[in-house]
């Protein structure tokens, strides 16, 4: 019983995300769902994306959380447009839930939407959005067997980001192992080397986000 | 309807989570259910805790993870019996997996099991399973907001971990903001600071862990 209502909200859930991406792709909008760990840098990768791309590309953001808006906070004060989704407990975000909250946002003045899920390595990745594009994040920190660990988190993503790379060489964290078992799974997608710290490698993951959102509504 | 049937589930595993609790107390073993992120250091602090208490206590344990069984294999080569719990997708372990799977474990011969969940900040708090004792793991990479942004994990566990202490110098972590975070969520619950890769604070988080195991089951 329990499996069967899964699909039943599954099945409604893709309905209701391909309208979603389908609306937003009429209105040249390109929606991004951020994905990762509690912790990957979810909202310092967004913040400098915003830098990288702003001038670019009009963005704004939702930030999706169980509680509270310290997120949300954070990316308000670059003076972008965002909104705060709580899920109340719940550990993914539903494309319902962005479908109401999207006419939050001022839509005609937006090219680009990031969405920032949920800190889980699980369960997002099983909810479309109304996404055109998905980056997971995983960090340096978390550990090298995080793909055979979670595998349908980095299988269905268009790519990976391993972020807070400037921590390298305080953790036990074997790249080769990452970069084959991502191959593995998800052949050919792109793997970027990131820092929001330093600031290493945003430019070639702030490029190829800027040549995907801008193909995938034109 | 999805709710209706998410509290059935959920009263269901009450229920089948106290009669496992029940059962073990019975046979004098403590059961402790290890929850965090991924790559929090689920595995490496109970392979550490295990070294420090096996001449205590006699343990055995659970390894629930999505797929795979990478951390069975990392226990099991210590000589301490371990099954692997695979959850296939699911982003919790529930009562009645664990259940199922005790009779796989050597009961008559051991006091202590440790499980260890889901990678999964949020639902694995929501699911006991049959734990005498929740130890919540929070790594200092992970960064200091966690407790805000995901209040549940640390208001109904027992005892939280600080782990990979050692980082502390190489991140922006305010210890103050999650002890007085953790503190408004759970007054008087320990925090431990614990390093598995230098030994820090072990011996304190063992000592903490055989007087409650002892007291649960007596």
């Amino acid at each position: 019983m329990e499996i069967k209502v899964l699909h039943q909200i599954m099945d409604w859930n893709e309905d209701v995300s391909e309208e979603v991406r389908a609306r937003l792709a009429e209105r040249g909008i390109c929606l991004i769902n951020v994905m990762g760990s509690p912790g990957a840098g979810k909202t310092s990768l967004i913040t400098s994306l915003i830098e990288k791309m702003k001038d670019r590309f009009r963005i704004g953001v939702i930030e999706g959380d169980i509680a509270g808006q310290i997120d949300a906070d954070r990316i308000a004060g670059l003076g972008i447009p965002a909104v705060q989704l709580n899920t109340d407990g719940a550990c993914h975000i539903e494309a319902m839930s962005i479908q109401n909250i999207l006419p939050l946002l001022p839509l005609d003045d937006l090219d680009l939407i990031f969405v920032e899920n949920i800190g889980n390595l699980v369960c997002p990745a099983e909810f479309r959005i109304g996404e055109s594009l998905r980056i997971t994040i995983l960090s340096i920190p978390e550990g090298d067997d995080k793909v055979e660990k979670y595998p349908l988190m980095f299988t269905d993503t268009d790519c990976l980001v391993l972020n807070k790379y400037d921590m390298l060489p305080y953790f036990e964290f074997d790249e080769e192992r990452v970069s084959a078992n991502y191959d593995s799974v998800n052949p050919g997608a792109p793997l970027f080397r990131v820092s929001s710290r330093t600031g290493e490698g945003l430019d070639e993951l702030a490029g190829y986000l800027a040549e995907t959102a801008a193909g995938s509504v034109s």
